[in-house]
């Protein structure tokens, strides 16, 4: 039986999208797919109100997350990781394993990175770069992008990285007005695809700082990919059988609407909160709660695996906590293709299962 | 209207395939997905006669070729790149943008890279690893790997790395008794998937001398790989509609029966060489000639381009020459899931479009 997923990616996947995936193979140097990748990169580039090139990397997430690094960090120089969960240490330590220098701003599980914390940090002018985490789903928090936009303009040498994993799509992020140099989304969160494809928007700032870069790699290499992106192709073979299914769940995310598809998130992610309020209480700092996720404190001392297996049983499933947060709290994703009339089955599925 | 692909990758996709690809979601840390991985792992351990890990990476070939590079060379030793066409250069071009020191042994294109060629360069003592690619798909010649394994079984502190990108599922490949420490695959060319998914099998030699070797980075980490695989997941979130598909594929590979698969690929193989021998030429050395793609020289003079557009009207498209060789070889890949009667097909359609 299938479980709708309501867990932090992969998200539900309709139908008609899992079909656009099964579409008859084309070469990847056919003037086929060179119009399918325009199209699909110019409606990802209305998502993101950003003229910057948007590349479509084969990989999960992470892989451009270690390559913005090695693309926009010179040797001599270091890059700031603000951390305020799980996934923010993960860039952290990907950018390690790299041999890359890394100050790290930690900011407790639960609570936002502010921009006065970055813009302290920053002020000691030793970095080319910042990494940050949009949206962090081990704790439910969304960062304040537009408001630390405002700090980073004050620093035009350092590159803005930005991991908008599980927030592009599912949160108005104007890239160009926000001056973020690279954004980074895999697509198995708000987009609602299957998992494989990284979707990676890179500023002419970017560029630059890359040419100053040595041993950037190959597969990860900007400006390797902006020279075949010119010709509307990737160096290596891409997958297009996700760029298939992009193509199709874009001209349906602009058919909804934009500003009603970040509306339709809001919706669900206030409910929800309403709802974990009332029956609950909420892990994140209420002023920074995110539109795709809500982390809810287990004050009930629900056995989440349990009610996991009674979700299951009825055609649903949530996360656990992260990590050592395991048991104490529960996740409901509210992202992609998942509506409100989602939203009030789920919550009530699961007052039914207490209720027991 | 759809053309069947007979060029080397994307091949030609069965529907079946298609919608194996096409199932509804799972999430990548569910007991499922544990097992869909180790299922599909353990058939491709078969396929190629291994009990190394098969890793699954959510990317080109390319990403793990450079990724091998970064796990199997250190710092102040180099590696040996034998190049006897395109591809084998590219693979010296992102060793180079890694930062990784690498000698060149250089064969004409069309030719093959002997053992003895080989020998005469290790006996150096120089190197940490040997960079070869099975099956040159800019020339039709298959390298005698059979053959150069009796070399490298003399230097067992060099890690033998093979791209076996356009071979693997085409042609036999026993990698334990081969002695290859990693071998790597994408699966758009004989397992005739979609393309953005690669399986690499990796050594155990290949892991200690990962130990020794600093900034492997992140997503390509062979033992970071190792640890998830040892519960059956990866790292990051991996594709798993890939994974679906390769699983219903490796299933339909071993009820065929590998030795009947392999001498399919012969069959088709010789076929379509003695009808290039007979109309015009072959390009490679008739030693040593690919099982998986043929090189004609194209001694019509027939238009590549106009012949292509005639046969996609019919449905077929096949592959240019290469780079330089662009009108003066074209190529027609016989891998995956083709058979005898799409060469009969394919070829009299040729011979119909240059009799008019």
């Amino acid at each position: 039986m299938y479980k709708k997923l309501f867990i932090p990616g992969p998200t539900h996947v309709r139908d008609e999208v899992l079909q656009a995936m099964a579409r008859p193979m084309i070469g990847h140097r056919f003037k086929e797919y060179a119009e399918l990748q325009a199209e699909a990169t110019s409606k990802v580039q209305k998502l993101l109100y950003t003229e910057n090139p948007v590349f479509l990397f084969t990989s999960a997430s992470s892989g451009v997350m270690e390559g913005a690094a090695r693309n926009c960090i010179r040797d001599d120089k270091k890059v700031l990781c603000a951390i305020n969960g799980a996934f923010g240490a993960r860039w952290h330590d990907m950018i390690l394993a790299n041999g890359k220098e890394a100050d790290v701003l930690e900011v407790e599980w639960g609570q936002a990175v502010t921009p006065e914390l970055i813009e302290a940090k920053l002020s000691s002018d030793e970095y080319d770069a910042v990494a940050l985490t949009h949206n962090e789903t081990s704790t439910g928090v969304m960062n304040p992008i537009y408001e630390i936009a405002e700090v980073m303009k004050k620093y035009p040498d350092v590159c803005w990285m930005v991991d908008a994993v599980s927030s592009m799509a599912g949160a108005k992020i104007e890239v160009d007005k926000l001056g973020i140099d690279v954004c980074i989304a895999g697509v198995q969160k708000a987009f609602a695809l299957p998992p494989g494809l990284t979707v990676c928007s890179v500023s002419q700032k970017a560029f630059d700082r890359a040419k100053e870069v040595k041993n950037r790699g190959w597969y990860f290499d900007f400006h390797l990919m902006l020279k075949y992106y010119h010709r509307n192709q990737t160096p290596a073979t891409p997958s297009i059988s996700h760029i298939f299914a992009l193509n199709k769940q874009m001209d349906d995310i602009l058919a909804e609407g934009l500003e009603a598809h970040f509306q339709r998130h809001l919706d669900m992610a206030e409910f929800v909160r309403d709802w974990a309020r009332r029956h609950f209480a909420l892990y994140a700092d209420e002023r920074y709660l995110s539109n795709t996720l809500t982390a809810v404190v287990n004050t009930r001392g629900l056995s989440v695996p349990k009610l996991n297996q009674a979700l299951a049983e009825q055609g649903a499933v949530i996360s656990d906590g992260y990590g050592t947060l395991k048991g104490k709290i529960f996740r409901i994703a509210h992202m992609g293709d998942l509506t409100m009339d989602d939203m009030r089955w789920l919550t009530g599925l699961i007052e039914g299962i207490w209720n027991l």
